[in-house]
């Protein structure tokens, strides 16, 4: 009796700077377990990141080493799975091409999030042919590695949906090349920044974890609490309080729970409160930093590390492309 | 003194099938005298047949077969030209990918042929991602070799225009990469085929190259000619011959206007007249067939030189895409 063979996930990151807490807990902390049941292949995604900083382009290979830097040192782990710069692997490049052959406009241009990112990336001309293409790019990224499952927040699900009907499409005309691939709903929790807002780089609110502990402290201890607890005496609600989506993404359950107990009933101060959020956080990246440090001081082990991840990318999408290339018939 | 460095060109021919004569006077005739005087890419284009053949793809490797026979039998020389199949350059995929970011949708669709050519082929479905983006490939097959001209008929002169101003837009954007590619205006004379309509495959009418001789009189002598000239006494006009445009193509023009003169006079009939062309054709297609029977038997040949030549075009092409992503900064 055989083990069953593992499935495969397809994971991607936008290189667009160093990763703050907010990144982590929405795709990171995932990745970190998914590796240990799946086939990984997680990619820093150099070509979807020029799709909106085609003009600011020339940060982008720093920002490739920040982010392998980042999930090396979190515990990404190349013995368990594929990290990779998807614009070293140009099967990547022929799928998109081979597959914009076959794909009806209106499906791009029908995409939601087509119009909400080039209202959102207002300050940037978004209308180009690129941009329309890009969730047609991220289906080559994911099936080029025959990726059974995709974890993807809920604002994504429809890119994956698009993914499917493109697979479903291509096997129909040419071969049965592709599994639909399927989504792997991730919780991915609210993580307020420092101005209470969502965290995220465009705000400048972000918490990195890069950032040391003395400005971690900085950061957290005069964000705003709950606006009603004026006095120390007030009771508070921890669910009004963006400080704590800190210790929801951080802290233990039963001292969270305590936490919020406490506050209802004016039992604990805020500076109190945030001292276990930094603290949580801060025990949390301390061998993140320690790997971090050893690496600085040794990019090549990075960019080793990434091009052996390369290498193995290519093998697996090159393995498809010669089906692929056999099923169409060029 | 250095002797001034050849000029690039850049011309593609798209696989749908054998060539006929108007493929021949309209493209390959050029070809065989721009081989001696410049540095030519001569590229069979798979990847444009599948925009609109995407839905019949089978066929297209034996088309790569047909039309790469063809030329080497016409006299494309591999010792003066490079000839390849453009989907064994990835790199052209990769630098449409690349284009694609920072050229705006109005652009293509702007793009007169795009409308033209969705109605011409109303019996496919051409409202594609890959048919928008159509001038785009083309402007990365062209600029991919640093083209300097191209030789287009007016009718595509639109997609050397657009491809001069993404030109512009990336070395603006990032660094002085590419050449404008500028227009060789070629005489496309008009042949009508056997019906008197345009030639073309998609009608049926066309005189192949690989036609026998008898094949081509058989399809040339029942050719309706002008139709005022009801009886051999009847005179004639050759401006409104169909017959007569394969003399303006193939008879030389001492023996031509002769010819003219005496319809004009009832001074010759028809069959006659015919007659010379055919000839003429048959003269000048003899060694083309003594070259393709000579490769028929020996098919390896053509998949060797067109190997041959996928890699001199992949290190052209490879050279400039160092130059393209060091500008970018990927």
């Amino acid at each position: 009796m055989t083990a069953p063979a593992k499935k495969t996930v397809l994971s991607g990151v936008r290189p667009t700077g160093p990763a703050h807490l907010g990144n982590y807990v929405g795709a990171f902390r995932n990745w970190l377990r998914l590796q240990d049941e799946y086939r990984c292949f997680y990619s820093i995604v150099t070509w979807h990141a020029l799709t909106s900083e085609y003009a600011n382009s020339r940060a982008i290979r720093d920002y490739v080493f920040e982010v392998a830097t980042d999930l090396l040192s979190l515990g990404i782990d190349p013995a368990k799975c594929v990290l990779f710069n998807q614009s070293e692997v140009k099967e990547h490049a022929e799928l998109h091409l081979l597959l914009s052959m076959i794909v009806p406009l209106p499906w791009l241009e029908r995409v939601p999030t087509f119009k909400e990112q080039q209202e959102e990336l207002a300050d940037r001309d978004l209308n180009t042919y690129g941009f329309l293409g890009y969730p047609l790019l991220q289906t080559a990224d994911i099936i080029v590695y025959k990726a059974d499952v995709v974890p993807v927040g809920e604002d994504q699900a429809c890119h994956l949906e698009l993914a499917r009907e493109i697979v479903r499409r291509f096997n129909r005309l040419y071969a049965p090349v592709f599994p639909e691939p399927q989504t792997l709903l991730t919780e991915v929790p609210k993580l307020a920044g420092t101005d209470g807002r969502k965290m995220s780089k465009s705000y400048g609110n972000a918490i990195f974890l890069k950032d040391t502990a003395a400005a971690i402290k900085a950061k957290i201890a005069p964000m705003v609490t709950d606006t009603r607890r004026k006095r120390r005496s007030d009771p508070g609600e921890p669910d009004d309080c963006p400080v704590f989506t800190l210790h929801r993404a951080f802290v233990d359950p039963a001292r969270r729970e305590a936490l919020a107990a406490d506050c209802r009933r004016a039992g604990v101060g805020c500076l109190e409160c945030k001292a276990v959020a930094i603290q949580a956080i801060i025990d949390l990246l301390t061998p993140y930093w320690e790997k971090r440090a050893a690496f600085e001081k040794n990019p090549r082990l990075v960019w080793d590390t990434l091009e052996d991840g390369n290498a193995r990318a290519r093998a697996a999408a090159g393995a498809t492309m010669i089906e692929v290339r056999d099923a169409i018939g060029v």
